[in-house]
């Protein structure tokens, strides 16, 4: 993955040479750029890229290596990878000294769990509204006085909001198996202390961390709570990977969790939603700097994070926003023969992103690959197959269901400022009801059964016509189920729109009014 | 992309090493085999199966070149890549001594194009039809006496089927740019003959050469017709980038393609098809192998030809079908504790493939990574991206619209035998009649003037439901555009099913109906 690397054997160092001497020899016409000479060699800064990335981390690495040099004990204990160096550190962190079970494997010895909060929390505690994260995701929903930065849902929390910090305490944490903050698998090992006092050599879990299940980050929060003296929520809210944590949080926990909000999620992942993330984690375990997870002290896998960040976006939008915001046109490029000129014949096109549609997906790669950690990415979309809350999966993981809520649905805490405004309920124009299914999915009578234990919980289900991640099917599945269980607080929302996957982060109109009006 | 390959400088092996002790120190609850010690060093046959192919295929390059070694003039005409070694060369080859104009660039100097024959050519050479295939298919549409092997269209070929060699003479090409005996990046650059009689270097094009266009494609094919003397077909036939093709074949040629069949295709790649080849580029180019596109002397880029396969075979199928057959089920697994088990826990799940949804990608990745040359799929999936029969586009391309065909439609060339059944279009039971768009896409009179010589050739569209690559907004776009021409001879149908964009090599019934009836 890149040009710094190269075959150890003689023979392939041969080949290499050879080909070097081919490339002189060829003429081009598919480069980025197309000079008017085309026997120039061909030109492709999109594969540069990633040699030109490779080449200043490793710089930085060394004058890090240099600079810690004097002080560090162990090689191992290297200098901070790049997404380990946010911003302003602002959150809190929970740290928990006991052992976590898992549902997969052996117990977490102890973790931290890093977490923000915006509102005041009332002296009944009864104002507790759990925001979970999607993916990649940190703590950081919305600014605070710690850190002024715009956080994920910025639009979404604060005063008169759709989550108004003048009712609600909002908590929001980075999920266990994360990279900020929270325990993951960039975390250091817990040590014992040395019989003799002697230093211990500090060791990052890599892949030795254990795999997760949406139900492990869950239980993880709700220590979190327990640490805050925090008894019950009134609402566990959250969208796509958040929204499996939202449907967890209220089936763990009945009695703790008032409603339960799921926006653009799943109570079952669909094996194209698997495909999806398989294909992600394929390109960046295929990146020789992955090293099988254990590229800590050295550099990270930001080629394959690039490669399948481009993956990731191509889920997250939809076909017709990009008809409408791209189209098929092309990057401006001053350098080229204008396009359409009759005199200077059609523009050469590049092999590398030309389309403004591919500097878009290139754009999103760069900006993201060093800013999260791959192990994360592959152990928290792991998580996000994984989650299946039918009767028979729950049970083959030795979960068992509890009892549906008793408690009547909690009432909303009373506002701090004046009661706001009922006008988003009548803006929820693309909203429309919820037709029984014509050919339900033959799963649905046992993910109903799994549902069980939220029959008696309100639920907020929304979905997104245009989402290709988390299809409404998928949608109106949960909800069918939560009805198959007698539950009559379903809430079913269902938006047109273009902005697939993503509308959750941009549709403040419709998804903050069903959130606002649910809530209520 | 494989262990085999190490960072040259001293620093960078330093940490390599530090890996690997890193690695010895872990415990392991992830690996694909779970052993039940989970101190064991985490395991990754996905990631190993790329190291080993390497090393498998360093070990053929080297005894291939050992085995050369004495005949060979020059290195650089190295051994055959693996995808030039099929079964049997069946096809025929057509050489073309004189230039090809191309849209983009200069012309090709020369060109071969692989062809292969089904059925009789009638006296009056009126019989013809030109299939043209998808990306990455060779001519072998069909067994031939002189290779038996099952070609790619086999249920739609021979006596009596959707095309019916009984009746019709037809010929597929190996698309230009292909690696299947036609003139593409993998060919050699023709030489001239030295004044001095000394033996030429001869070099493969890799990315020196030229970009194509679909419309390239189609002209050489034209040449091919020319040389054997057929001046008309009965039908231009495609499906997928065959039916790009195919519509290209009767805008350039309208008095010379008597009717059209468009499957699964378009006639204006949208920004989402582009996105998903872009990923499979990016990925592709990405593997330091590719070498800029000059790897025919080395080692080819198998391993990022196998995750672009994966990203590939996602928009090749559906969702629903993947419900149907393989929904959550795991890989079975003998050494694994049995699922479900409460005295040994639940299965530890893998990083590398699990689920069969998995495995399945993971299979379709490696049976195609040797047999197909990346330089190939990058260009054709390029000309997929740039095809666009809006007028504005092909004015700007300086493509000349013709008159439409001045020739009433063809009559069906007689049967050699026995008429065939009707009973294909009583069968379409998932045809429905199409209903005007109530929002028709604002490049919509656009498209229609380009289509314009069209107006008088008889089309057949026929387009999938459940198709993510090429989906049916873009079939209704062109039957649509078509009928604004005043074209009256647009026959259109829509299939339903779970097959996605590969219906159209699954559903005998349906697609060979619809192309039966229409041909008679």
């Amino acid at each position: 993955m890149n040009i710094l690397r190269q075959n150890a054997s003689r023979s392939t160092r041969l080949f290499k040479h050879t080909k070097r001497a081919t490339v002189r020899r060829s003429s081009a016409v598919v480069g980025q750029s197309c000079p008017p000479n085309r026997s120039a060699p061909p030109s492709f800064p999109c594969v540069d890229a990633h040699a030109a990335r490779e080449a200043r981390l490793q710089q930085g690495f060394q004058d890090a290596i240099s600079a810690t040099q004097p002080s560090s004990a162990s090689s191992s204990s290297g200098p901070e990878p790049p997404y380990a160096r946010p911003s302003p550190r602002s959150c809190k962190i929970y740290h928990h000294s006991e052992p976590l079970e898992l549902v997969y494997s052996e117990s977490l010895r102890s973790f931290d769990i890093a977490y923000e909060t915006w509102g005041t929390l009332s002296a009944k505690k009864d104002n507790v509204i759990l925001l979970h994260t999607g993916l990649s995701a940190s703590s950081h929903a919305a600014s605070t006085e710690a850190n002024p930065s715009e956080g994920w849902w910025e639009k979404f929390i604060g005063p008169g909001k759709a989550l108004d910090t003048n009712q609600f305490y909002i908590i929001c944490t980075n999920v266990l198996g994360g990279c900020y903050g929270s325990t993951g698998p960039s975390s250091f090992r817990p040590t014992d202390s040395s019989p003799d006092g002697a230093p211990q050599v500090r060791e990052r879990y890599g892949t030795g961390f254990p795999v997760l299940s949406i139900f492990d980050m869950v239980r993880a929060q709700f220590k979190l709570l327990d640490g805050l003296g925090i008894d019950e929520v009134y609402a566990s809210v959250g969208s796509s990977m958040g929204a499996m944590q939202s449907l967890a949080a209220g089936w763990l926990f009945p009695e703790r969790v008032g409603k339960v909000v799921s926006i653009s999620g799943t109570a079952r992942s669909s094996p194209s939603a698997i495909a999806m993330r398989f294909a992600q984690r394929s390109v960046l375990m295929a990146d020789p700097n992955w090293n099988k997870g254990f590229y800590y002290d050295g550099l990270p896998p930001h080629t394959g994070m690039k490669l399948a960040r481009q993956i990731a976006t191509i889920t997250y939008r939809s076909g017709p926003e990009w008809d409408l915001r791209f189209g098929r046109k092309l990057r401006p490029s001053g350098e080229l023969p204008a396009r359409n000129s009759p005199a200077s014949g059609p523009r050469i096109p590049a092999l590398c992103p030309d389309f403004l549609i591919e500097t878009y997906l290139d754009h999103q790669g760069e900006q993201f690959c060093l800013k999260y950690d791959a192990n994360s990415l592959i152990y928290i979309s792991k998580a996000m197959d994984l989650f299946d809350m039918t009767l028979s999966s729950l049970e083959s993981l030795n979960l068992t269901p509890r009892g549906p809520r008793s408690a009547p649905p909690p009432v909303p805490p009373s506002h701090a400022a004046l009661p706001c405004p009922d006008h988003y309920r009548s803006q929820l124009s693309h909203s429309k009801s919820h037709p029984p299914p014509n050919n339900p999915p033959v799963h649905l009578p046992d993910l109903a059964e799994g549902l069980r234990p939220l029959s008696r919980t309100p639920v907020l289900i929304l979905g997104v016509q245009s989402d290709i991640l988390f299809p409404v099917e998928q949608q109106r599945e949960v909800a069918d189920a939560l009805r198959i269980t007698g539950n009559d607080m379903v809430s079913y929302f269902e938006l047109g729109g273009v902005w697939g996957h993503d509308t959750f982060l941009l549709d403040v109109m419709n998804v903050g009014g069903a959130i606002r009006g649910f809530l209520s």
